[in-house]
């Protein structure tokens, strides 16, 4: 593979910090009619965690409102934003839930999820429904590991071979202080082995 | 904010699974040169979870070469490769290291961390150096949360001011098995409070 010492970065040193980037950022939905106390919160500490189950985790602060709704209902649905409500994801970082209505403020959609009790972003072209296996407080943020126990994508962005088009979804990410639109596609899983297989190449 | 009934999706239910996206896609690289065993692991599965104290985490198939050396090492770093080390990433996600030497094959450079003995791949303009405090297994995968110890940023990428410019490392991300550019920047953190104090818009 293509390499050569010219390619060595000259590094500085920085104080450890959160650098990993891009990582997604998500919008969380969480508490119950019942309760009155549904909310939406942003999140970036998110990641998928597992494969089979299929797992996830997101951090949140035990200050937030949503710490508070998560830790009792254990559920919770992450929504994928398109960059049309990249406004809207920013604010529902900086502001409180215990204060406003979020839903309302933001002109989104409440709808009934189906595994869960929590509510799902109607405009979000991907919901995925949650449920707590563990949480773990680490410092600022307490982690929560997750079942994935439903997803829902938006009919919108299937094509007519069956396909999911993420990129038609027009998702958003994070680093640094930033949003950052997705770009091209550039390949898929696995393609420096199949390609090596068509081109014959002298030497991987 | 902007958003009307239109803006409602239709949706499909699918398979529960893994559709968080877009998600970073980075180099972990592990071992000790004194042990003789070297290696790097694509990992997608990879988050903060933490902001202070800083903390990652890296999930891994414990079937994998890269697995057995954190468990025995408790250690790893993470590079973020730029879009030009697109090939090696995925290349060092399909094979093993217990038969090939991913550094030699890819043509990457071993150097020596700061705080801990894995090394760390120069070609990649940011190293972040992480020792493991808890492992968790969940299914397919066992996830390590990890303490970042050490950080470095390539030179080339800071401006004038100071700043690092992410944009400018042409970093990449993945989601739904596919690898995706990161596009523009669209704004930063807080912009929609901000921009609420200089316009004075009528309602949020």
């Amino acid at each position: 593979m293509k390499s050569d010492k010219k390619d060595i970065l000259e590094k500085v040193s920085w104080k450890p910090g959160n650098v990993l980037a891009p990582v997604p950022v998500v919008l969380v939905s969480c508490g119950k009619q019942e309760l009155k106390n549904e909310n939406i919160i942003t999140v970036a500490w998110v990641g998928t965690i597992c494969s089979d189950p299929p797992m996830v985790s997101i951090a949140i602060r035990p200050e937030r409102y949503s710490y508070e709704i998560i830790q009792e209902t254990r559920e919770f649905v992450i929504n994928l934003p398109s960059l049309r409500h990249v406004r809207q994801t920013d604010w529902c970082g900086v502001v409180s839930g215990r204060t406003v209505d979020k839903f309302q403020e933001c002109k989104f959609t409440k709808q009934k999820a189906l595994q869960i009790e929590s509510p799902l972003i109607a405009e979000c072209p991907v919901n995925i429904e949650c449920r707590v296996s563990h949480s773990i407080p680490l410092g600022t943020h307490e982690i929560f590991l997750a079942h994935v126990v439903a997803v829902q994508v938006s009919s919108h962005f299937i094509d007519e071979k069956g396909r999911f088009g993420l990129d038609r979804c027009k998702l958003f990410a994070y680093g640094l202080g930033h949003y950052y639109s997705l770009g091209d596609m550039v390949d898929s899983f696995g393609f420096s082995v199949r390609k090596k297989d068509k081109t014959k190449r002298k030497k991987r």
